[in-house]
């Protein structure tokens, strides 16, 4: 069934089947009540082209991930295509890399198709300069914006948080009723990555314990860099009785790094990931790690974004816990 | 710059401007020509939907992946997308799952969606039995399909492998010189598990030795299930010098059985996955993996893709080889 069978069928000219189509007001209301009578019959589904001019929606979402390769936000991706098909959505996406003027870009890029709504999934999508953000600020004015474990303060834009200060400050809380001679490795300072620090630094403080500035340590390598970092940084010495860090490929990095100097994990070393992901079962022992429940936030996403589509009240941020999964690597934790 | 600024500056109607942009006819040719010189003088882009109605392409590619968070599709979904922006195609991605039924339908709505080619990124996505693919040799008559990783003899059907016949049997011949000991366990029967299955038969074949048919096992499980499974299977014998595996999942799922069971590997047993991911490099010691080449398939993807599109002549496979990356868990290869 085609626009050709529709007129044959309603006895009008293709060009009166498409202006129906297009929203075009110059038909009388009879002859489009016709069309979309013998249109409901036949199941006739107009193509995208045509649903878009009509209905001034082609029921899409835009995606931008950071990175997909990246493997939480590849889940991530998954869950909210999932999910966004469930309502008939479909899923436009574009991997962004980490630069801003490229998400600037790419951003506009979705726009212009005339996206129904975008979801910023990412942490790093927030930036902790305001001036840096305006983008998206601007984009909500257009569509309704999601954001996945992001905090933007701005009108028609929605997020979807962990609460990863909380469960870093339980963490790290627990560790400090034994020792202070913790490190706190991170990746970066994206809206989570800041939320986390926070945590790390508010359970020093409420201990009532000096953080100096070489518990922290900012950096962003692989498994095999992070092991080579914490040989070079610890000089052979043993400086720290526990290694929190950011997510689970900088704690198998540290992991190999105890392993390499000869401290045994958990007795002499405890070792923390973040996001409980596949890595942090690969070793023995097995890797403690906090479960932020990832497809909770996506489930998050796609409530409010529909919500906001169909124009009803929304909160402009929801949150899941975290947990944490106490496994080998630790011996402190309840 | 939208569409009344153009009508404006041409000095003609909205709906003259709009017929321009749709491809009608009822245009004199001196209009159409102002009205497009004043387009191209002023940078205006006509939305997704006018353009589609215009040029009859929307400049999109729809992405079928049968499981985007399963890490080396999603790898490649990542590396697609990247390379596919870069030729000014956007990637209208469906996460299917494996039920070949919902499959057909997922590549059916994308070809609702008039996008240009289709790219199926998956092994699964080509069954044994050819009247399962029929659904793909009918789409290829609408538009190219690639397929990454899968294998299918059909007009306007292109295919990005890697040989994994090939490495598979390198990779067991090696063993065979000191030792028939050897267990295969493998995920799927997908296309590349197929060819993965047949590198190990071709191997054994030629070096005249039997195959019995439990060093053959087909096992679809996580790592702890994979562990459980071996330990059972063995049931405390030491029955294998040996387990290949067709990826570093279930690798990594022989070595936590290895270690729970004491033996030593490599010395008492090596082991070896597949996909070259970043798990196989989570352990000590390492996994020796093979390195399938996705980057480069993923290329090989588009490259067709975009040959196939322009009407250039495209060969109808692209083949890249198989490393063997050794690591620890494995002493006798070279």
């Amino acid at each position: 069934m085609n626009i050709y069978d529709i007129s044959e069928k309603a006895g009008v000219s293709i060009a009166t089947v498409s202006r129906v189509l297009n929203g075009n007001s110059k038909v009388s209301e009879k002859t489009r009540q016709k069309i979309l009578d013998i249109m409901e019959e036949t199941g006739y589904q107009p193509n995208a082209f045509a649903r878009g001019l009509g209905l001034n929606t082609m029921n899409t979402v835009g995606i931008l991930c950071a990175d997909s390769s990246d493997q939480v936000l590849a889940f991530a991706v998954y869950f909210l295509e999932q999910r966004l098909h469930k309502y008939d959505y479909d899923v436009l996406l574009c991997c962004t890399g980490y630069d801003v003027t490229v998400k600037e870009k790419y951003l506009r890029l979705l726009l212009s198709k005339r996206v129904d709504a975008l979801i910023l999934a990412g942490s790093n999508f927030v930036e902790a300069d305001m001036e840096k953000n305006r983008y998206i600020v601007e984009a909500a004015k257009e569509v309704p914006v999601i954001i996945l474990n992001g905090y933007l303060d701005a009108s028609n834009v929605y997020c979807a948080l962990c609460e990863d200060s909380e469960v870093m400050y339980r963490l790290t809380s627990q560790f400090l009723k034994r020792t202070d001679r913790i490190l706190y490795v991170y990746r970066s300072l994206s809206y989570s990555g800041r939320e986390k620090l926070k945590g790390v630094k508010k359970a020093f403080e409420r201990a009532g314990i000096a953080l100096c500035q070489d518990q922290l340590l900012l950096f962003n390598g692989t498994i095999d860099e992070t092991k080579q970092m914490l040989k070079e940084r610890s000089g052979g010495r043993k400086l720290w009785d526990v290694i929190i860090t950011s997510d689970d490929e900088l704690a198998v990095g540290a992991c190999k790094y105890a392993r390499e100097a000869g401290w045994s994990i958990p007795d002499e070393l405890q070792i923390t990931g973040y996001n409980n992901s596949r890595i942090s079962i690969c070793r023995e022992p097995e890797i403690t790690s906090v479960d932020n429940h990832l497809e909770f936030s996506c489930q998050n996403c796609v409530t409010m974004l529909m919500k906001a589509l169909t124009g009803g009240q929304v909160p402009s941020r929801m949150s899941v816990s975290g947990d944490i999964m106490i496994r080998g690597t630790t011996t402190d934790l309840v």
